[in-house]
């Protein structure tokens, strides 16, 4: 079974209405270029900084979820919303909603690992200063397949990414800011070894480079195949990436070189706390 | 702290005492141009052939440990011994023996994961025909850190480099033979990769290509650093290569990026069965 995925990788500005407006448009491309799941950018409707996170968090439903699952039924799509802040009781989560083709909400992530870094002459960020953290791992049913979820930072731990192809995963979609200082070292090397190590498709996806705004993502999103190779990917602009996922290959790169079999259970395991 | 290592790509033939006698050259030229550390590759003494592997085994102590802990001594240096056919109680095992600079035996890897993959168009091979599995997770210490082997196939799999890393290890050692299947796309990457995630150096210790074996091995050792970057790497050819590892580097990225903190144990947990 083969089906298509369209990746908006977004520019976003300090201005929710015009970033939801952005998002209309490039979701109604996509699907009217034959894409079947769309996927949007980490923090689509919200500038990536802390100061921003509670002006722009909505409860769910809001604003922005009713646009998502209204986009998703009338265009007939599986979405997976990027992310955006979410307020829950009191505290702000960096959630990913997911969307059948029907406009109903099939899943939730809230990103598990949260950003804190501090680079000597490059990237400082505390996410956790201004986020809570989620606890779930996220995979969600299609009529194609099993999908992973997971945001950004999450796509760092191997542990988050097994558990997700343990679960039945067959394409794992992380929304994903990276910047100018971890992208060009580490998101293709990363965005590869987890579709290589767990045979999955790896879908990447990047808001476009915005100069004007606080944080400069690094762009770049991408399709890796589950042999470790590129499907396709963009630059640092905004545009549209396509895909054509292929689940028969996966199937056949698990057969060839069975790893998710030769996993050693009774050495190790990866468990769920 | 630094420490220079040297990896020595040997072209293996279908003759012990050749295979050893080049060994010893190559130890003793690394030894010579100031390596602390000096590693071997998977199989150095003997094809990777199925039907080689009962020929060319040892019981320990035996003609190659012997030799190995010979000249760690004699030279003052550390010595991943790649690997060897080990034969014990009936079955044989591949088998990294790992020198003190005074000789003694401080570590002995048997590979945990065999390789039994069948790729269309691609390499065939099948481990567990002829060679029994490892159980144990190998670290050790030395004078400058604490060190973890492992071999080959092992490294495919990220629940066992990153236990090594939580059990304290900054450098991983991998004598490994990947061939000209999968060696093109997925050797690099995943060196890469397990060196960025553990934060780690990472050095993989490959034979060199030798179009007269049954097995072609694709070579490129390599040193990545703890930041997933080339440290030095050779293509297919025999050779030496050579690389310092500073363990302030290690600590350096370890605190502005501090991956290792971050894995959310409350979540999931990688456990020892």
């Amino acid at each position: 079974m083969h089906f298509k995925i369209g990746v908006c990788q977004l520019i976003v500005a300090d201005n929710k209405e015009s970033n939801l407006k952005n998002a209309e448009r490039a979701i109604r491309e996509a699907a009217a270029n034959g894409s079947q799941l769309v996927v949007l950018p980490e923090m689509f409707n919200c500038p990536y900084e802390n100061k921003a996170f509670p002006l722009y968090a909505e409860e769910y439903p809001g604003e922005t979820t009713s646009m998502l699952s209204r986009l998703a039924r009338e265009l007939g799509i599986y979405l997976v919303g990027g992310s955006i802040p979410e307020r829950d009781q009191g505290a702000i989560y960096n959630t990913s909603f997911i969307y059948d083709k029907n406009g109903h909400l099939i899943g939730r992530h809230r990103k598990i690992h949260l950003f804190d870094v501090e680079i000597e002459g490059g990237i400082s960020f505390k996410e956790s200063a201004g986020l809570g953290a989620g606890k779930q791992v996220t995979v969600v049913d299609t009529e194609f397949c099993r999908i992973g979820v997971a945001i950004c930072y999450d796509m760092r731990f191997p542990e988050l990414m097994r558990l997700m192809a343990l679960a039945g995963a067959e394409v794992i979609i992380v929304p994903a800011a990276f910047n100018l200082t971890t992208g060009p070292v580490h998101w293709e090397i990363t965005a590869k070894a987890r579709a290589l190590d767990n045979q999955v498709y790896f879908v990447a996806a990047s808001p476009a480079r915005n100069l004007q705004a606080a944080y400069h993502a690094y762009g770049h999103s991408c399709i890796i195949d589950p042999w470790g190779q590129v499907v396709n990917k963009l630059d640092e602009k905004e545009g549209i990436l396509y895909g054509e996922i292929d689940l028969q290959y996966v199937q056949k790169v698990r057969r060839e070189l069975p790893l998710l079999q030769h996993i050693r259970k009774d050495v190790y395991e990866i468990r769920r706390n």
